[in-house]
């Protein structure tokens, strides 16, 4: 079934508080200069945002906080109300609780009522796949949707842990991860600057793969005897490129578009050091690249938002782009093309 | 958009071990005669499966476990292998880990691989969500999804509580809950005894009211200083009803069937004596109910694959069902309509 033109009216995004750079996290770990350079040099994300309060470890935002904000913001670039909203999707692997869902906190911050919510468990192809149920949502009859995606970290967050005990498959997470959230309008009908979503898709290829990252909940009877973050940072290196290039190849071998016509690249965002290597993977390009992991720190649900936010302020008429997530936790790969018109 | 005809071909269930009567319960919290005469009484629930046992606190199954087995009966009963499904959708509100999620792992069990698979988060309105989902997608040009569904809430009963130092709020989850899991077999052709999907929807109604529901998860730095599962009792007493009620109307009203042409009714399954209110609320009808939370418990994301695997085995040429599911997390309006060819 072909589906009709959908639009990317506009986005939004929220991050919490001023950006904490990797010597303040040295200090308050106590963890030296050298350490410091180890996250410079192989990790490359120079700072993150933290709705955790390092001094108090106090946490100062939820999801829906964040969710919220980065909400009116799209809303208001798009020109649009709350009550113009026909469809809420909002894609998390860190919901603010197991019910009710985060998407319907929001829609009742936003005054929403008597729309369809859907709420996504997911890792960093979280966006991808709630851009992909918006389209599939618009074209069955609904008219505009807003799409919504974040992460906190926060509660996995020990301001107090003691970083020498960690083993380096969650030591990496205490560095790479920071919290954020973003939102889009997806609409059947365009509008001065908006963007059509020309193609979206994603898929599991974990068959008989170890998960590259893991994260837990804990019930109230739960021992926690288990690690609750695990990062297998060789193999995400390892795959996480030839994914990127595989999903980049589809995408334009299903448009007809050569590398040549793309304008803007929003490549997988893990770490500033990872996209690096990636970028290299995917060889020379005329595209601007969308990067903000580097000053941002892994915003996993929310980080393609914040792309494309920044894609949107600086797309003009017939501008290609495409974005690629890649999801390590059980090795999904995503991506979407747009084009603005 | 017209979606095109969507056909239930099967399903599939999963039910942990035995089941535990009121009487077993009460002996093993040792809460007497009086306790269990309540719950026949006031909750209507005379037996539940659990994954946990009672006697060790060891959980048996993960969601993963359950939803692989219903996922295989509905496979087997569809006449179907792993290798045709082309999409998974996976709804619970008690994922086994955050990241990845059980979708995920369930596909890699299945053999599955190269498809798009997807977790939604949500309370009863889960399997409806999630069918809606699977409609979707098949419409837009996939042709078999494998849609489960399931909830466990082993990692949340604690088998050492003392029973009388919980409020009633706390209280009642020890009672109202069963662990299991559902699949459905979706596809665009139709097989001897399938059932054509004739509406599916969902609604969130929650503005400004309060939660009826809410589970919470903890992080490994959380405080365990609230309670983490809490009912509003009284008020899923009061709006589910009604809500249930505008739901059917909404459904006949679409397809323009009157209440006399059911032939088979699935009412929300909150709790045996919520279920008979409901059926009460809903009028005289000659459809035959189909209920089953008076000996599984309420196994929330899990519950309507269980009704629609006994109506599908029930139901003849020309018969028409409807399933409603009501979510009272933050009050969710849902159901759908099935008629055998």
């Amino acid at each position: 079934m072909d589906v009709a033109d959908i639009h990317i009216l506009s986005a939004g995004t929220a991050l919490p508080d001023l950006p904490v750079d990797n010597a303040t996290l040295a200090r308050h770990f106590g963890m030296g200069t050298i350490w410091e350079q180890w996250i410079d040099a192989f990790v490359g994300t120079r700072t993150r945002h933290l709705a955790v309060d390092l001094g108090t470890g106090e946490v100062h935002y939820s999801l829906a906080d964040l969710g919220e904000i980065a909400a009116r913001q799209a809303l208001g670039r798009a020109g649009l109300d709350p009550i113009d909203i026909d469809v809420i999707v909002l894609n998390t692997a860190t919901p603010d609780q197991l019910m009710p869902t985060t998407a319907n906190t929001i829609a009742d911050r936003l005054g929403i009522n008597n729309i369809p919510t859907f709420q996504i468990q997911s890792g960093c192809s979280g966006a991808v796949q709630a851009i992909e149920l918006g389209r599939l949502l618009l074209a069955s009859g609904h008219r505009t949707a807003l799409v919504i995606g974040g992460d906190l970290c926060a509660r996995f967050f020990d301001a107090k842990t003691d970083l020498n005990s960690l083993p380096p498959g969650e030591l990496v997470n205490m560095v790479l991860f920071g919290d954020g959230a973003g939102a889009v309008v997806l609409s059947t009908d365009p509008t001065p600057g908006s963007a059509v979503l020309r193609s979206v898709f994603s898929r599991f290829t974990g068959l008989g793969r170890a998960p590259g990252q893991a994260l837990e909940w804990f019930g109230p009877n739960d021992a926690r005897d288990r690690p609750f973050a695990v990062e297998d940072y060789k193999a995400i290196e390892k795959y996480v490129p030839a994914m990127a290039a595989d999903v980049l190849e589809e995408l334009l071998d299903d448009l007809g578009w050569e590398p040549g016509d793309l304008t803007h690249l929003m490549p997988p965002q893990l770490s500033g050091k990872m996209t690096e290597t990636i970028m290299k993977r995917l060889g020379d390009s005329p595209a601007r690249e969308i990067s903000c992991v580097a000053e941002t720190g892994n915003t996993g649900n929310g980080l393609p938002y914040l792309q494309l936010a920044r894609a949107l302020a600086e797309m003009g008429p017939g501008d290609r782009a495409v974005g690629i997530a890649i999801e390590s936790s059980k090795w999904i790969g995503s991506g979407y093309a747009l084009e603005r018109l």
